[in-house]
């Protein structure tokens, strides 16, 4: 079961690989143990930080399966079901299910995009045929369309729609998302961009899927507890520190993959996991490798001092 | 075998369909019977108008088998495996070549967008696996990255990467693309939207792959043929009454899918397939479908009067 | 007096220039006569081709006048006055009216986008004190915003709207416009983009402001002519010339600025005026200019053996 | 003079009319005084909240003749200078300069887009002929194009433009911005959106352009000098207010033009000056004036509760 709404800290984890279509076993076994032990509130898998959209469908299950068993009914498990094929989307929701995950979240199909009247009846024919409480994922970039307010506002008439996470960075946007919280008491409104977490709280948010997490979750679950207690000098630290986490290590590397490839580079030197990426994306080189490195260790002194 | 390059008018083939993740397999066959009668030079399969990214992995590997034995080479068939997955892309491929299919064709992972750099070493990648010559896809509008001119022209250093289909619709990236086929003489250049086909062949290329030639497959060859063959009268009779199949058929509806519900809906009308569409899209309701049903008389009519 | 609709071919004139806040004299006279020899219907000052937002309101006004005392009433004279600021458009507007334009032509204000109703309303004070009539100007890749065709369906209602400019090269859009010719018999509907021009007069347009007639006035209404007279093989023939000179001249440098700079270098190579450009661009280079050079003479040739 | 860096809140002050081409004159005594009196470090006139390119040229003088002499040295004003024809921003940069202003703010000129090679040329010609020093200012959503960072690490090279205000709200590019202050101690780096001033002062920004520092320049100015003594509570207490003005104010109405028209009315409740809008846009009707007194009335009581 899942507590409702969802609170807290939902890390989008990168998925440890070691080739194309191979998980890196030992390396996802520590990662998980990693975060949890940060007090994360639950795992997101397979979203865009998880490369879910460039993982094979059979890595995709072995990495649902895997995480489930591990997880054990620690925390929550949310599985990525984002998907161009309705079908496909469809099959993943049910192997999560089966496999013990808590929830999964879609986004917009992606390719050809969708008015907003179709993506409403997507949603509706979607939720029909879920095994399980299905988040809205909001990531206009990526997949062109929003879920727009009034659509998300339609989309809680659906009681197995149970939250929204809210990765635009439009935080108009997100006051509005949260301007609709009072139609359902058990919605979660989670956002994505780890340097506006503590203004999605202080807005009233449930909590972020950051992906920083991955790598420091007891800094991310430390922020959030103390915007939520209200503790505005150490939230104020921690803030200072997710962004100094941001500024260093995220901006490697030039393309809108250089988030992910920091996060898993960094990952692979602390010696959690293989830092392999899927297609079309590579590891950093070496050049980059050793900035991430330098960077790394001055966050983690900065981040001891902080005594999370 | 396929003669290079590759000229005259490849349909890129609706999929007929009777449910979610059903193959409206009479009308299949009579679509494939009525394009080829239509004397087009290949058909290209789970492309964006055959609704490729929408549909099962399952459908589209019964759509290749049936469509490649029916086929029985009497055109080469072409197979889109444009996927964010490139382990999935490979599959697709792998079956393509086992079930007697010509070519493969891939736009670039559309899901987080690489940068160029990124795209031509997925490339490289790509082409060592395949099993099939590959056509490149330039669909920026949905891909949200070009395979820009310089990629292309690596691309060229590639034997097994044949030709190029640009539905960019920017006939500025088009005549760059036609100056660079003096490298390849073996290279296919073809035009993605109808309306640009005889400005296509006017600049060099080699064809098109015209989504109207799914209803009237022998309008686009015979304006291929006249433009080719600078029957210069034939070629703006034929020209004119493209655009108007345009202007009559794909502007019903408002969304990027009108063009697709309106070739279906025609077909469907014509008694040739039917109109089902893959979510999250749904084919037209009573009110668009008269209007379809009273505009394709009247191409009927017009078209008849051209003796193709 | 202007007939209405406005048909046939209205270039759209560069601003021959001597420095930075100097029209070139001599150049600009050269150029109205060079124009006004090939047949042309109107002539258009201050657009996008005419670098309008560039320049001085001096210069701007110097123009105008000295355009319209040149051409003395032999064709109509359309005055830009595209503005951010209402006062200014107003001003220009009123300028031309004294001097002896006939029309002016408005794109929405291009800083701050507004809504389509801040649009209409916009549309509804500004032609009440308008002392001429009023040419829409749709070009949403500048000006952000388009007038949708709801926009300008209410426009239509304004007696002294006379017409729209289409430049959107969205051809769906153009055929809505073309739809909405029935409400207003006086209504003149001409295309921005020249390699559409064809299809625009196929589809109902009354012409097109077309900055190749800057340089080959005779070719454009050449085209015009036989796409009206339905004589399809000439129709074809110049529809091929106006390709080729999209293609070798306006492709030369890379940015938005390319096609300008192409057309005043060629200009500057006819010996008809200077190829300065206003701040922030800037003439073409030695190379360039070679380039275009080369590329002039075997246009020429081509076209003096089309004996237009 | 101005001291350099210029650190702190410098207000874009919006722009007080009365009609078209009129300035409520009162009301624009009444508002700088007000914002004078909250501190504030200096006054940029005729940027985005001033709705520069707006206004007539003659109704920019006489406002930038008014403010200085009014401001009498007491601060710094800055004058807006942006504009798409080099010789009218010269123009009105001499203006300011013989009025008394102490720098003017210039963005890429915004119609048609240049490449940055173009931009630094354009800088490089404008700084050479400015009177007074140039503050850049980026606004990618309204230019079309940044200055890009290499761009401004080229700036720097000209002692004449001393800093840059980034309206971009890609804290990204302001962690890079920040990055190049190495290279000029007297470069001041200034963050546009209000909701990042905190992120912004945290990097190593000077301060913010804070639209709401119009209605409550002593919480903005409260905010940055927290920040700036490493007041972590207090900080972390003004940014939560900060939000609160925004989320409060400047969603009511759905166009870009939402965040103007909420201060205007908002000081118009106050009574401070009119709320009149130059074309296209408009004052709020009544409905949204309720709406904004409303919220206005809340806000005051909470700031007062702030003892700023």
């Amino acid at each position: 079961m899942m507590n409702v709404p969802l609170t807290g800290i939902v890390p989008p984890m990168i998925t440890p690989m070691r080739g194309r279509d191979e998980i890196d076993v030992p390396g996802l076994e520590r990662l998980v143990e990693h975060v949890l032990a940060g007090g994360v509130s639950g795992l997101f898998l397979l979203g865009t930080t998880g490369e879910g959209p460039s993982l094979s469908y059979r890595l995709r299950r072995e990495l649902i399966e895997r995480v489930c068993r591990q997880v054990g009914g620690r925390v929550p498990v949310l599985v990525g079901i984002t998907d161009t094929a309705f079908v496909e989307a469809l099959g993943l929701a049910r192997f999560a299910a089966d496999t013990g995950a808590q929830a999964v979240v879609a986004a917009p199909p992606y390719y050809l995009p969708g008015g907003q009247p179709e993506l409403r009846e997507y949603l509706h024919h979607l939720v029909a045929e879920l095994p399980l409480p299905l988040f809205l994922y909001n990531m206009p970039a990526l997949t062109k369309v929003p879920f727009d307010l009034e659509t998300v506002r339609i989309a809680m008439d659906e009681p197995r729609i149970v939250g929204l996470k809210d990765s635009s960075g439009d935080m108009a946007y997100f006051h509005g998302a949260a301007d609709l919280l009072s139609h359902r008491p058990d919605w979660s409104l989670l956002i994505g961009p780890e340097e506006r977490l503590l203004d999605a709280v202080l807005a009233g948010g449930h909590g972020g899927v950051s992906g920083g997490a991955n790598l420091f979750p007891a800094l991310y679950v430390g922020l959030f507890n103390a915007c939520s207690a209200g503790d505005a000098a150490r939230a104020f630290q921690l803030h200072a520190q997710v962004l100094r986490v941001g500024s260093s290590l995220y901006r490697i590397g030039r393309h809108p993959s250089a988030v992910i490839k920091g996060i898993k580079c960094a990952l692979a030197c602390l010696g959690i996991c293989d830092d392999f990426m899927a297609e079309p994306f590579h590891r950093f080189r070496a050049g980059e490798r050793a900035l991430v490195e330098q960077r790394l260790a001055a966050l983690q002194a900065e981040i001891e001092g902080l005594r999370l």
